[in-house]
């Protein structure tokens, strides 16, 4: 695909929110069930005051063993990973995590519709790139290869998403031109 | 289905133990991929220690707003919630949260498959309900009927799963046979 300025201006959202308004527009519009996963905690101390609710008071982040979000558009299981970067020319490969590659590797496994949205925060440039993609990409850097994904990359084998009002980031569209 | 016999006496395992136990074996083997979302959490404060890893030190649980597992089945989306109950039987309908009901329907609409398993926990009979008749359930309560399932009726419209050794509950297997 061709490389297009689309943003309109920084609206100061982040790629979570905007995945998320986007989400809540395919959910009103029974257009798609997709949800953010919750951050896996894990718990070790929890209060039960009398009277009142659990309080956890000692907890920690864990490594998340999947992607980020997933759900259901046409029967069809969805499952995508967003990653914004400050970088203006690539997307740095360290920025996905081990497992979570190996998931997406399971997901196409399945014949599930596994990808990435990337976002340069600085031109607010948006692209859809498949996970079969994002995979080789892996693969280059573990053969002694570049340890990111260039800008230019991203043109050619991925998607740019068109910014939007509502949904802001309409990426279903893109999925239903590459599954047409 | 026809109420069989199909326990071995119990093994002091939750039905979630055995359902990720079963997520397992289904990953090992490239069958699906689908795993127990993480408990949704709010967090209210966050200690960031030198030198060592951030600290939660007061959170909430949050309700969760959608079933417990996902995942992707021969390119399907695969969503359920599981139940236990100590009663011998039914199951109570208070056991399932409103916005799950909502979710279960929102899924359906997007022709996602559907369902829910419960475990009798006293003998350990475990059964596959599917989402669509679990919302008529729910609809004959709100119109004033009975506030539970009757066993019998999930011998009627569901199907038991027998209990197995690996994978321990294989209602995968039932899908198949739902959707064959
Ligand atoms: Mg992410
Ligand atoms: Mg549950």
């Amino acid at each position: 695909s061709k490389l297009k300025n689309y943003q309109y201006g920084n609206r100061g959202m982040t790629l979570e929110e905007d995945l998320n308004e986007s989400n809540e527009y395919y959910l009103a519009n029974k257009i798609a069930v997709i949800h953010k996963k919750p951050t896996p905690i894990q718990i070790v101390k929890v209060d039960y005051p009398q009277r009142s609710k659990a309080v956890i008071k000692e907890a920690y982040f864990k490594t998340p063993s999947t992607t980020d979000y997933n759900g259901v558009y046409k029967g069809k299981y969805i499952d995508f990973e967003a990653k914004e970067t400050k970088s203006k020319t690539s997307i740095p490969l360290q920025n996905f995590h081990h497992h979570q590659i190996e998931h997406i590797r399971q997901v196409i496994a399945c014949n599930g519709i596994s990808f990435v949205i990337i976002r340069f925060s600085t031109t607010e440039e948006v692209f859809l790139l498949e996970g079969r993609f994002l995979l080789q990409f892996w693969e280059r850097m573990e053969n002694g290869g570049r340890k990111s994904i260039a800008k230019d990359e991203l043109v050619q084998y991925g998607h740019q998403i068109p910014l939007g009002i509502h949904p802001r980031i309409d990426y279903l569209k893109v999925i239903d031109q590459i599954y047409d």
